[in-house]
């Protein structure tokens, strides 16, 4: 019998190619049909081939977390990039107003001094386009009440150099009707001060499949290009659905019950989201139940001989995200055939 | 007021020199008084530079946790590299190989398979050093009790490419002893057989300092380099002898007492070590309560004005080994000045 994907060594990321088309498509097509831009993160899979893909099949540009993915975005020719962040300090808004002579940027803002920082750094002939953050109760970044949307507004508004360019908000997971809610309010109260809101964006995946609702005109997703155990759980996929897995070997079989894998928190990294266990083994139930960062421990409930030493095995992280950015390259695949080895150009991009 | 390390964009990993000596110096000193051969573990750095310290100052050689690390310390010079993992496959197989020529290397196995393996590449002109991992109550790789010490030992003995270089643990926290005790059963069933036992070899930095005990001969700690929030709360080590610190921008004041920096579990890694909070805010008793992957968010108990947004603080992580893993180079600083950028040229290496 040949050893499963022979010719790569591991732990290796496989990306399946053809679950990746089907994941993009499915959800450009309800992006078409609920009449919001689809906005992609693409922080899931740092690589600017997808974001083009998702461009060529619908999407009105991509999302990336952190100004050096908007830089790596941009020098691979990507147009379009919102990031969603708070921008602050003289060395990052030197190289944001670089970037914003390149491309098409918008940024946000949930602070006066994030927006005075703007504000002093840009100017008419180039002028930034900032959206307000609204915390709609994710409770992490983001204005915490419409009044203060409108304090910011008429402060980016007044700015020369800026462009008011709608809302932004994080959703809290599974209240998007709330976050809508939330938003109407603060549109409407921009609305009374005769300040027009053309863009509201919302993420993420656990939510992508409701229907849409006002005000939000765009949303941004990012780990439906993959899936992963996560959003399994959240069953917004299925286990099917599911592109991207961990090849890895079984590097010992201590006890009748576990094995060790040669995939430890470096491959899969410690995010639980919430659940037991670091990743589920594809095809079974078993779950790796502890990780170093070398090795994941997996206890199976009772006495087998399988896997054996040398056995490879797939696992479904938890998280697909924070595991393209621990390899520098991914593999991508069709079934069990080896397609192409990619550069995950935007990994480690941490500022 | 000049900003905290206004040179460096955020985030960024701070390296402080002169702890890093003082560090390197204590524990060598411990060996030195307790007669075991330190062998640090280099994965907390990633770092040739601090491996060839280690040894300048008595250290008899590196450890590394996977393949590709001890490539890249071979390839820097280190010439004295154990390995204490099970290499398993045929790819594996043929680096170690051409790895073993270049360098006095030393590996481990728990289990029949994986000798066969070694035993069917490696040739008496080049022999290969393997050592025989014992679990001693860690839970993770290795034989279960002497007796199949003994049949390994065997095993490895009658393979003329292979040589027994000793018995390797991984103890389990807090429990030297109970550690050491196993394997004294292990060396006694040895010797009655005729098999002498010159090196056996433990971890690990959260024991580091108790004293040593037969029959080990060899000690790995990693971690006491950098020391952590997690070896601080495990009595290893002070705050003030923690040399590794994330320097972190506040991004975002949303309410009076919550605070968003800009790292998250890219930066810290989502790490608890069986800890609340994800890092601690140096000169506070401020934990990171959430990351996200790009942010961190921390919660004051009282309001407070200060941080402001655009503000520096500095984060001790719980774990500082996954944290040089997160980032393609670190800043060597002394206190509040800037020494040197350093590649740190083993992360990422996975295999």
């Amino acid at each position: 019998m040949t050893e499963l994907f022979a010719s790569l060594d591991t732990p290796c990321v496989l990306v399946d190619l053809d679950r990746v088309e089907v994941n993009l498509k499915r959800a450009q097509a309800h992006a078409d049909k609920e009449g919001y831009a689809l906005r992609p993160h693409t922080k899931t899979h740092k690589l600017p081939r997808f974001a083009r893909r998702a461009e060529e099949l619908g999407a009105t540009g991509i999302t990336v977390q952190k100004l050096g993915e908007a830089e790596i975005m941009a020098d691979s020719g990507l147009k379009d990039i919102f990031l969603p962040y708070n921008i602050v300090g003289p060395l990052k808004l030197a190289r944001l107003k670089a970037l914003n002579t390149r491309v098409s940027l918008s940024v946000t803002a949930d602070s006066p001094d994030t927006v005075a920082g703007y504000a002093a750094t840009f100017t008419p002939d180039a002028p930034l386009t900032v959206l307000i953050e609204c915390d709609t109760g994710a409770g992490r970044c983001g204005v915490q009440g419409p009044a203060q949307v409108l304090a910011l507004a008429r402060q980016i508004i007044g700015a020369p150099g800026l462009r008011f360019g709608g809302l932004m908000t994080y959703p809290p997971l599974h209240n998007f009707s709330k976050s809508c809610a939330w938003l109407r309010d603060a549109v409407d109260l921009l609305g009374d001060a005769g300040i027009a809101v053309q863009r509201v964006s919302s993420g993420n995946s656990p939510d992508m499949w409701d229907a849409n609702e006002a005000p939000v005109t765009e949303r941004r997703p990012g780990t439906y290009i993959y899936f992963d155990r996560f959003q399994v759980q959240e069953k917004v996929a299925s286990f099917d659905d599911c592109a991207l897995t961990v090849l890895a070997t079984v590097v010992s079989r201590p006890t009748s019950t576990r094995i060790v894998i040669d995939a430890g928190s470096k491959t899969l990294s410690s995010d639980l989201m919430g659940m037991s266990g670091h990743g589920l083994v594809v095809g079974t139930d078993y779950l790796v139940k502890a990780l170093s960062e070398e090795h994941g421990v997996i206890e199976m409930p009772e006495a087998s001989d399988w896997p054996h030493v040398g056995d490879r095995i797939r696992i479904l992280p938890n998280h697909a995200c924070v595991v393209s950015n621990l390899f520098d390259e991914i593999v991508l695949v069709s079934g069990d055939k080896v397609l192409e080895r990619v550069v995950v150009a935007s990994r480690g991009r941490v500022d």
